[in-house]
């Protein structure tokens, strides 16, 4: 997508083919800058500092780590190592073990020294891919806004609220959640987002609301809390959220404080939807509340919050008391009956078995047990 | 209450006579600063711009707003343009203007030179009925707490969550929310609680964990995002938040984002009250929804946050891009059914028309039209 009349990509090959590049979204929306990694180490801690972030994103940026590592050396030992490193940077994060396991899958069978080259190709594949997927999340989910700027007349804008980023910025172009709102505004449908700031690391109001400034879609920042309230005065006319890990019965986990959203728009008979890659289901799971492992955070992250100070520097600040103790989930899993329906890049299913199968008839050997 | 052991309330008449003096709330929890208001417009300022904020505390500050403004003179005319010029300072505080009515009513029939002596007496004597109510809320909420202690087998500590700030520095001393934490600590009850940090205005992070740091009550500060999923985890006993103002029907007006909470807290069977003082309940209003107007704040409280940083200098950083527009609504209205119970200086009730009549059977003449 465009930034200042450029278009980027979220991650990329360096001109010289010695390193990857992305874009530190640690520094946005201050400070647009470029980061080059030039080695395993500097993948994975993109990767654990959130450099990068956004389940598919995460998963390029591991296909691109393991390339980077193998130009240590391509062994057996090496490329398992380089393998584990990368998994355990983000354990919630199903794309990344599910791109280091591709990765894996392609590289073991074949010979050591032919393994730099086809990392490199795999990992541009996977690039390749999350574009495609993600243009056609897009092009299914404005036919859904496009049918409410019908139903509203075609007058007044369609108002979406979305939570966190799941914009071009989380994946390698486009976005999920926000692909079809790409989409629906390059069809000409006059759309408005509510953005959610998305405390505590705030990506709705240093990322979605920078993507949404930079692409011309009109928007509004709002605070977490204010969501529940637009939707009782019908300010909402659905919602669109990502996904970070989507059981095979259509729970969906994503970050903390969706839950929340998702039950106001049920009590307010507002569609809500949830964007998300095929990749990004984990066919082995049943019930999300269960079985995801909900990763918690370092508390400095409700403690402190990063932002501009008046003289244009960048800078942390303590929100809290001195000693104040905090708990920090990260992501929250919202029941698939509170789920409207998935945006695929196959289609719009309902969020349920019955429905995940129907679009990926493939994955049908997962269901044995049922 | 207790602050690096000196007992304060929230307000109190300055030792000369000559002023009010709060503790200045804009600064909380970064600098502890008593402010003196010596003039109507230091009291209507410390209203707009929240240095004492909390219903209670509000009408509280607004009836000795009245008695520095009399000191410029007692004639009818002054009179009723303080009273409107404190009314215009926030519209949804049903307390300020319950406030200036009782002064109004008091003053009105004496005669103008009698009248600064019966503002001083009856602002006095606001702050102390607000004390005496606030007891009560505690005595009778420490009940429900200890009901659950009980139930838990006195051993594991009650988990409370709680929405902004109703503690003591939302009233003149005690507080609402937390007056049954206050009540239950003191009683030997082990609680902790979850405290809400409350954006955009923060008063979670930057008053209730004061609060609660400073009378050793065990508490975590979460992200307003984080309390769904808490109570999905079986990690919340029992949620009370305050009111600012509650239909006769039990629909209740509070914090932006308490709506959310009490939607979670019915999801998950936790129970959810709501603990205000009768001179909140607005009884001409039926339904919350539609009845109560709801203020919009500045964008800026979205946009900018104030913390303290590295060099212990609290500053404002923004933390959205340049030009990005926001929305603020201050408050929500959380229906009736979705309040397990209201929690008030006469007893606890079921939110609805008929508990509160039980208990203020005094307002029946209010009932006419049903």
């Amino acid at each position: 997508m465009l930034v200042d009349g450029k278009a980027y990509r979220s991650i990329w090959p360096a001109a010289d083919g010695e390193a990857v590049e992305i874009i530190d979204q640690t520094l946005l929306p201050f400070i647009f800058k470029v980061a080059r990694l030039s080695r395993l180490s500097d993948a994975a801690r993109a990767i654990r500092d959130m450099q990068v972030r956004g389940a598919p994103l995460i998963g390029a940026t591991a296909a691109y780590g393991i390339w980077l590592g193998l130009r240590q050396g391509t062994g057996d030992a090496q490329l398992r190592a380089i393998a584990d490193e990368l998994i355990a940077c983000r354990p919630t994060a199903v794309n990344l073990a599910w791109a280091v396991e591709r990765m894996l899958t392609k590289l073991l069978p074949l010979a050591p020294e032919t393994r730099l080259e086809a990392a490199l190709y795999e990992a541009e594949q996977i690039c390749a891919e999350d574009v495609r997927c993600n243009e056609a999340i897009g092009k299914h989910g404005a036919a859904l806004i496009a049918a409410l700027w019908d139903k509203k007349g075609r007058q007044e804008p369609v108002n979406l609220l979305t939570h966190c980023n799941a914009g071009w910025l989380a994946t390698v172009d486009w976005g999920t959640a926000l692909a079809p709102v790409y989409a629906a505004a390059a069809q000409g449908i006059a759309i408005h987002v509510w953005v959610d700031e998305t405390r505590p690391r705030n990506q709705g109001a240093s990322l979605t609301a920078w993507e949404l400034g930079k692409a011309g879609i009109a928007h509004h920042l709002i605070a977490d809390n204010a969501g529940g309230h637009l939707m009782q005065h019908g300010l909402v006319d659905l919602c669109i959220v990502g996904s970070d890990r989507t059981t095979a019965t259509g729970d969906v986990c994503n970050k903390i404080g969706t839950y929340l959203k998702a039950l106001a728009a049920q009590a307010n008979q507002v569609p809500f939807y949830v964007a998300l890659p095929g990749s990004t289901v984990d066919w082995r799971l049943r019930d999300g509340l269960a079985e995801i492992p909900i990763e918690e955070r370092d508390e400095a992250e409700v403690l402190f919050i990063q932002g501009k100070d008046e003289a244009g520097t960048v800078r942390r600040v303590a929100i809290a008391p001195e000693h104040c103790p905090a708990f920090n989930p990260a992501f929250d899993v919202t029941p698939a009956h509170l789920v409207t329906g998935l945006i695929t890049e196959r289609g719009v299913c309902k969020a349920g078995r019955e429905g995940l199968s129907s679009l990926y008839p493939e994955q049908s050997q997962h269901d044995q047990h049922d």
